[in-house]
């Protein structure tokens, strides 16, 4: 087990009705609030009158900036930093998926950073010192932004779509009510799927040695995200299914189980490439791509694969020799993101080969991605060609 | 699901060397704090030296409460609280076990309680308002005190022995280095054992329904504990043994495994008297009471003492039917306590049926204990009797 520092401070207010108590808790920090959210369907089902009234009820004034896509973007990034300076805003309630928070905690730390651009924090060319405080209404089950330190903006002009680290963007707290999912479309909700198990990947996959405890919560998570989404696909509005999905969506990226292990993320940033060169929805790119970054990279340690397999998957012990358990456990993961519906080629998205090398190369700019194993160009390429 | 609230500020500093930073992490606090430990033991390895060259190097002045013993009691708590106050102490260090742990929380929310006594806290007459910062170097692993809000004291006039439960007591940090653990003798070892899994059992056996995450996580941190257990007990220099039980004994009561489940804590009040009565080891009480705890109760859900015997003892699923999966993984765990060491009856405590009556009472005195069952006195003198 590898040395660690974990702390994880944001309030987890869990379960039905909870939405009422956002107000109550701005209220101890900011008289004075931004209210950050996507599109319409805040509005269609009535939390964004229930969240106004919580505002209200509690003496909270805000103003709006609404309209964050799915890979959201540095330029709605950038109206929001000048609204809340403008406005003296004291707090950003995030209501909605890890796109709206990921732009309320860009905005979070751009505010107090006067002597430059927000994007310089995610190209590694300054440190954020301070952040205008958040919380979050979660009403997508995916990303698990409501309680890491983990920004991810697309800069539309140059195509990049890069992520900021910093326990300054931690949300002061997330409220998380299952019911506000039911309505999420059966796509979305298997892609938030995708996403919550690529977080656990991202962890599970390591070569730190003696990592029972946290490999043992992993696969457990794992199991019930896997048990769990067909029964949510089945029946939009099963409670508790969306309930442990959702719980696993927010412990799967806390920093919890990845407390001891060296973290991967090389298939991340290639999904998060595919993502900012031809626009698709992250967990579809993450269901196309981890698929073929196992098929590529399991001989570097064929007993964790085995292991996967066996724990999550129920191969059979017997079913064949270490490496053949492997595979079989690479192939169920790709069998159930189809039984999903999601999609598991790049053919099925109707992206071809000619920007392998370019994408590639654009991640490299620091280096070889990835700890489970370094990946070069060519590695990239390589695991590509495997997503066709 | 049920709905629940968590939050566990906790920064938790885990590996070798780790103790190095503990003058740093008071500094953030306060310039002169309380060390608060048990024996000599702390001196005879070097932990002491370590210590107080890392409060030295950062210009932490200290005065020390050392004594603290097992089943901690109220006359040193008072005695910490007078120290505190006469020598405008900001910060408390305990350094050692759940012992010492719960003394320094007990001092912390008495020292600016000047309007009664701290007792008055643990018998339900008055909240804690406000507390004196906390830190902790762990040197058993055992009662995951380093990142729980409780605290329990044994008051030796009344012999009760009461918890107190308040976020105030929440340690600001918490150093783990599990080679500090490697002189815990085997017995002692043993012992932590139980009361981690202790911990868990007082989440895991619930009756609310749909708890399929946590289910998952109490049972992986289970078998980390099962499994690793006997390797420290073969070896008790083996570091990563040693880390898994260290991190699993914090993660069994921080908080997290009993989110969206009505927790028990029946047996933990029966264990409790028997070491205000007998003053035996809290992890011995714990592995006499819980087997029998489990033959009284099992019949009042038997899937879920059938989900424990196959998830957590491996039990085959075609063993018998469904009492007799349970009952197998009840007869698991005792062997289990057995196999490290541990008593698993009254008998071999020498404890007799004589005083059975009177400790149900004790404990009755706010009605019923325990929610998988509400045990009345009936029950408990019933469970002790299993126990003999």
């Amino acid at each position: 087990m590898e040395n660690f520092v974990f702390q994880n401070t944001t309030k987890i207010i869990f379960g039905k009705g909870t939405e009422k108590s956002a107000g109550a808790e701005i209220k101890k920090y900011s008289n004075k609030a931004l209210l950050h959210y996507g599109g319409q369907s805040i509005k269609k089902y009535g939390l964004y009158e229930r969240v106004i009234k919580s505002l209200a009820d509690t003496g909270i004034e805000f103003i709006e900036l609404s309209g964050v896509a799915p890979n959201p973007v540095l330029s709605m990034v950038e109206e929001g930093i000048e609204l809340c300076r403008k406005n003296n805003i004291g707090f950003i309630l995030a209501v909605g998926g890890g796109s709206v928070i990921d732009s309320a905690k860009a905005i979070a730390i751009g505010v107090p950073y006067e002597k430059g651009d927000v994007w310089d924090f995610f190209m590694g060319k300054a440190k954020a010192e301070a952040a205008v405080s958040i919380g979050v209404i979660l009403t997508i089950t995916a990303a698990g932004s409501e309680s890491s330190v983990v920004s991810v903006i697309l800069n539309e002009k140059t195509q990049m779509k890069k992520g900021y680290h910093s326990s300054l963007m931690l949300p002061k707290f997330a409220i998380l009510n299952p019911e506000l999912t039911y309505t999420l479309p059966a796509f979305q909700t298997a892609c938030g799927s995708a996403d919550i198990m690529s977080h656990i990947f991202e962890r599970y996959f390591t070569q730190s040695k003696n990592t029972d405890l946290t490999d043992r919560l992993c696969e457990g998570a794992l199991k019930t995200v896997v048990e769990n989404t067909p029964i949510v696909l089945a029946n939009p509005e099963n409670y508790d299914a969306r309930a442990e999905l959702m719980w696993a969506s927010t412990l799967a990226h806390n920093g919890l189980l990845g407390t001891g292990r060296i973290e991967d993320w090389g298939s991340h940033k290639i999904a998060h490439e595919l993502g900012a060169v031809y626009g698709i929805t992250h967990g579809a790119a993450i269901s196309v791509t981890f698929p073929a970054w196992m098929k590529y990279v399991y001989k570097q340690n064929i007993g964790r694969f085995k292991q996967f397999a066996f724990r999550v998957w129920g191969v059979d012990p017997c079913f064949g020799d270490d490496e053949s358990i492997a595979l079989e456990g690479i192939k169920k993961l790709g069998d159930f993101f189809k039984e999903i519906g999601l999609p598991t080629s790049l053919k099925e998205l109707k992206i071809g080969d000619d920007k392998f090398e370019e994408m590639a190369l654009k991640e490299l700019q620091w280096g070889p991605i990835g700890n489970f194993m370094k990946l070069q160009k060519e590695d990239i390429v390589n695991i590509l060609k495997l997503a066709m």
